[in-house]
């Protein structure tokens, strides 16, 4: 049995759209229920009773979203001061423009939040290459959309949904292997 | 002739004590002004009408806090968008806390930072190993004062004045030999 | 059962040093076997019959010495082709020169490393802040000793035995759990 | 007049046909002169007598090609000793595999480089997104060629020659304007 929580951070609405398949993805594993939070509603109470969180963010400038961020500093700072969250599981996921060919800056933006999640002294489950529907925007460290192209905006892509679905059921496995269980010192 | 800019997040004034050592730096290179701006202050034109800009911010769960990340997406988001900032000069500072022996997250809050910088098409003055007062603080990023060790916090370190004057002056020569050039196709 | 595999790189054998302790902290958890292999002798074979793999590397400029990145590109690259490691346990460590009160590229030499445990597909686990000895040289990417300072080497510093141990101890517990269980579809 | 050099690692050619566009488009630029060289022919003379170094890696397993890592720890680690790179222009660029939609790890291998040309104290170039090609393959940090896709290796694509001459362009107009400055105290 495990809980898992997607937060996620979404201007027009396409990474609240992958939130949802990640936590379609994550409730369908066995004994798992997840429910995803935007970041402005996601409280303590939730990332302390949740055994994995899930973070997600369009990636603005090369980063996270302001929005994600001040969650982080200003909910989670609390709970790495008292060291709540040692030991669950956690794992990012981003949407991106379509400027540049490689990503235009989804690693890093993804990066930030991955030390954000090792701060917290979260275990990292990363997104293998071997996944469904990698090739449609799979990067080793979380899946990532494409919601631009060279002309503008196109929303959330359709085949991303297997992919997102895909990350959220891996992570709830994870989780409910190392749910209530005494991993560091 | 160069005007040069540092944007800061603080939140209990080390980092702003920090900005005005760098600020003192960067003003007494003959021909060069310098400004600080809190993040929640500085605006559009600040960022256009600057030949350089230094980016600082308390190191907050491994990255930058939100209200410098807030002044990139909302204030900086569309000079990117126009390409405005192409060819100007950046750099980063940081504070942190002294949990760790080796830094507490300072690299990959810099990091994040450099991101946004170089997403501007900003050109990145790093901070060399040789500089003056390096010992105190110094990451090839830039200057990162120790502003806590662990009992607590100790505010901004009287022996990080020097590195950051000197990273204030070494932005502002730069700046001099860039500013209102054409680097970029 | 679960097998703790410690791959490192060395110069001067302060890296070896600290592979020992991490070797002798996992070895120290309840049905757990641990050895450590210099970078130029671990074999693909190594690689799959482990459970968990910890990286370790002094830090040269900034990122990982070329001899286990060597051995990450000749060795593992084509454990990655086959998805042999996923979802396999990996943590790093490095050891780092003094020069710069904040680290010296400690943390960017173990996210280079971290690219690559997350390239195999491998779950990540972190150092947390609780940790023993943390602020002896404690990231939350992994240990860092500090094996230099100012006036030049001072060897593998007897302080970071206890951290490098717990690390070890971790990462251990973790790969128990996690061992042979199917998490990514 | 400034002098550039690009040296890279390179497996089956993609990288070093990429290397070859650079330099064609740094020694376009009026008072300037390029070339090429591997990572296994260059020289520490190579490196102290130009202006401007361009890195260039295939992308393995999320990080830089060892031959690479070698060159820069064998070679460059003396000249960052001596603090004699201290104000040159640095750059980087990279090839890179098609698995996955956002660039397969090829950000990261960029910050791997762009931490040591950091350490060896070089003022570092990015590529806007306002250049010609960088829908084909720019990322803020250099150039990233896509040279495989889904079904396997394609070799350099014909559309990566432009994006990566302009890169070589704009850094060598950067190494006019820095050459022979005196930038850092």
């Amino acid at each position: 049995m495990a809980k898992i929580l997607v937060v996620y951070a979404t201007d027009y609405g396409s990474t609240k759209k992958m939130a949802d398949e990640i936590v379609s993805g994550a409730g369908s594993v066995d004994g798992c229920t997840a429910e995803s939070k935007a970041a402005e509603d996601a409280t303590s109470d939730d990332m302390e009773s949740a055994d994995a969180v899930i973070f997600g963010t369009p990636v603005h400038m090369g980063s996270p979203a302001w929005k994600i961020k001040k969650f982080i500093d200003t909910v989670c700072g609390g709970l790495w001061m008292e060291n709540k969250m040692n030991g669950k599981v956690g794992a990012v996921f981003a949407t991106g423009g379509g400027l540049g060919g490689t990503g235009g800056g989804g690693e890093l933006a993804m990066l930030a939040m991955i030390s954000n999640v090792t701060e917290l002294g979260m275990i990292f489950v990363p997104f293998p290459k071997s996944s469904p529907g990698y090739a449609n925007g799979g990067l080793q460290w979380g899946p990532c959309a494409r919601t631009a192209d060279d002309k503008g905006p196109i929303g959330f892509p359709d085949n991303m949904a297997e992919p997102a679905r895909c990350h959220g059921a891996n992570v709830a496995r994870a989780a409910k292997l190392l749910a209530g269980q005494k991993i560091f010192d």
